[in-house]
């Protein structure tokens, strides 16, 4: 439909946020607005018609988010393991305002930078891990993983070997919504309505000690599938291979721990047969762990990083591409101009926000209060549910954690996928005013850092509540 | 290196905006961090590092941009062709603030939205031309080319035809910057560093009818231009190819003009070989044209639209695929959950930020404004440049020119480009106090809409005087 853009709906958000005598009609306005014209990420909207439109999420405070008619939910999953400093920051408004007051945009080509984004790097390079000191600027992890593999190619290609282009990248893997980094993800679905993925990208086995560790105890079994990565730069060829991507803990799909001895076997691997190696910290980092990078646990310095949510916060769309000397020697310092960026590289308004939520983090002690919440957190799940005949495992680290669902705890069998155990449960969470997140067989739950011990027994007390429903159902056939 | 992110650098970016007594030296210290650690787009870092440093660019007012020192730019680049309602919007900064202080933060997945996505969406449905009714966000033109891509793909697997997932660009063409993107771009040494393009792309020739016309008038040039693309279809085989993707007017070499014979002959050969067309509006999108988007003027109902940059002015970085009834039919009402997403598609705050700056575009009448000023800037260029021997040809439509600059008018032959004329004329401007930006061989402008004749008069003056100051170098030998 053509006609000049005009500004009801613009309206009708104004009043619905301010509260208006007429917000359920306003609401309703919306809501068909949305149906009818917003496409959503991630959803069925078919269904989403069927259902009469989509929830909105209206304000949000501290960990709480309030969406329609004052509904409260406890966002155990800081909307998507983002808004690690909570909802409703004022210095953050503030900082956001200030900036965009002084300096609304400008770009970073041609040699031109912004206060915001020059502090904004330097601060990132001397927090990353190893030789990490370089940083691009980004939207989005998809963005940042791009920019990664680009300079991949352009290094292998300044060392005069330019066959090597294949990536390999893991199963349960989650690198982001591009056609290439969709083609990196392990997660089939994924794949399947797009034809993908795209030529050049292998997948090898995640390490999955609890589904896939058969006899093994987990050290033997970490050992095993780091010697994947071997067996497949075997299988293709070295001279063929350009990277191996991975994140240090996979959140996607229920928070794969790997055992202890899998990155210093991955490490090595990498070392001795000269790939590059790309650590997605998307989720992990800035503190998720209760470390500022997963690789700091895991003893990793990766050839790049992946930066994004928790850059932010999740309050302005930044990432990070962080690049290691060795090869930001061999590809920016060497060869002309670097042709590659985003229109928002560097966006001033972007790096003064995630300035001020490093300084929320640093002056909080948000990191260390990550740590020290993540183990209330786990120990309260051990304690309420570790027994529970549907929970096969509860694992995580700091303020992450996944809970696997069985059918026998024994045999660690499944229920059939299908039948959607999980979003049963995370729904009938859910109703009891928490929100976790349903990933395939697991349950995830990866709240902000300001999360209290009051608040996480109410996450424990619901998903206790919501299993023995659903457990009594079950039972009940 | 490893330590805890540190507060200094980003003290110091605080001072320098509040412009402190040791100014001097604290952008000293953000240059050096910057020189140190931030990866620039499409700059060359070697000569950077030698070069002392970037240059900081601190405030926005109007059409003004402030650098360090003071240094007062008159930007008729609008930033990178964003900056539409001009910086220092007090209105924008204020709409971010509040919506970052109501919710920060909250994702599009699973069926959720807020007052500001939904609001968005209708608003940009109901502008777009044709059956373009379904909006799905993301942060940059790269991602909503990404999704776009995506869906097309998904588009032809569920018409039962898979083997239909070859796309076809044009030379010169600029797309974005992820791989598949890059690949989409038709400017070789965004290829070169890569080793792109991937497989799956092909281009045909740009109707640039100025440098590839030979004898044929503009409208016999434009209908055989556009035929090279039922020529390529026939060559791959139209069972074969999925999508045709073009930029209305092709901005980023040079402004290149299609015959109006152009258009109207490529949407008669999408429709008769049944493909799908994108038109990737990210910079003439919302008004840069005098039109609100240029398909109104050529005529054209795309299946895609890319939106970007104009979305937000810049002032955040959001994206929009636009997506036509027909596809959303085919990909979105069946076969189940959309498996695509961006972590920040649908932010309220981008979204909030968006909507405030199409409401000042309306309020405004900033469409009517930048084609009655488009007609003075081009009016004027004309005018003072338009016999100018290093001038070949102006051209443009609203407020947006390209001046191809020429070695000799007749026989329109170019200096070779490793000269960089077109990069000497613009810095000589920018001595002068005004951005233009150099592009091959041709120098681009478009500044904000909000340029007043003044202004305009002053952008004329300065590359007068720089077109006079190279070409009295060339001449001088």
């Amino acid at each position: 439909m053509t006609s000049t853009p005009h500004a009801s709906a613009s309206n009708a958000a104004r009043s619905t946020i301010a509260g208006s005598d007429d917000a359920q009609m306003v609401r309703q306005q919306l809501r068909d607005a949305d149906r009818l014209h917003h496409v959503h990420s991630f959803t069925d909207h078919s269904a989403l018609q069927q259902n009469g439109g989509a929830f909105i999420a209206e304000r949000g405070e501290g960990s709480m988010l309030v969406g329609e008619g004052n509904i409260r939910l406890l966002d155990a999953m800081a909307g998507l393991g983002c808004v690690n400093v909570g909802y409703g920051r004022k210095e953050m408004a503030q900082a956001a305002a200030d900036a965009m007051q002084d300096l609304a945009y400008y770009h970073s080509f041609q040699a031109t930078t912004n206060p915001h984004a020059a502090a904004l790097a330097e601060r990132i390079a001397k927090a990353a891990p190893g030789a990490l000191n370089h940083v691009f600027f980004a939207n989005s992890g998809s963005e940042a993983n791009e920019s990664i593999l680009k300079l991949v190619r352009a290094y292998w290609r300044a060392k005069g070997q330019p066959n090597r282009q294949h990536i390999i990248a893991r199963d349960y893997a989650y690198h982001g919504s591009t056609l290439f980094t969709t083609s990196l993800n392990g997660l089939p679905p994924m794949h399947e309505a797009f034809g993908l993925p795209l030529s050049g990208v292998s997948h090898i086995e995640a390490p999955y000690w609890y589904r896939q560790g058969g006899d093994l105890d987990p050290e033997a079994y970490g050992k095993k599938a780091a010697r994947s990565l071997k067996d497949k730069i075997t299988e293709l060829g070295a001279d063929q291979v350009a990277a191996f991507i991975a994140e240090p803990i996979q959140v996607t799909s229920g928070v794969i721990m790997p055992p202890e001895s899998y990155w210093p076997e991955i490490v090595a691997i990498c070392k001795q047969e000269g790939i590059l190696l790309i650590a997605d910290e998307v989720v992990t980092g800035f503190g998720r762990t209760g470390h500022w990078f997963a690789q700091n646990h895991y003893g990793i310095e990766a050839d790049f990083m992946t930066l994004a949510k928790g850059l932010s916060s999740g309050y302005m769309p930044i990432a990070a591409a962080v690049i290691s000397d060795k090869v930001a020697e061999m590809t920016l310092q060497q060869g002309g101009a670097f042709q590659h960026g985003f229109t928002t590289s560097g966006h001033p308004v972007a790096c003064a926000v995630a300035l001020k939520n490093l300084d929320i983090i640093v002056q909080e002690g948000l990191v260390e209060r990550a740590a020290k919440m993540g183990a209330v957190l786990h120990s309260k799940l051990n304690t309420a549910i570790g027994d529970h005949p549907l929970v096969g495992e509860v694992r995580g680290m700091g303020l992450l954690a996944g809970i696997e669902l069985v059918r026998d705890r024994k045999s660690r069998s499944h229920y059939p996928l299908e039948l959607g155990l999980c979003s049963h449960v995370a729904n009938a969470a859910l109703m009891q005013g928490v929100i976790v997140r349903a990933t395939g067989n697991s349950l995830v739950i990866c709240p902000p850092f300001i999360i209290t011990e009051a608040e996480i027994d109410v996450v424990v007390a619901a998903l206790v509540a919501a299993l023995e429903q659903i457990y009594g159902q079950l039972q009940a056939g």
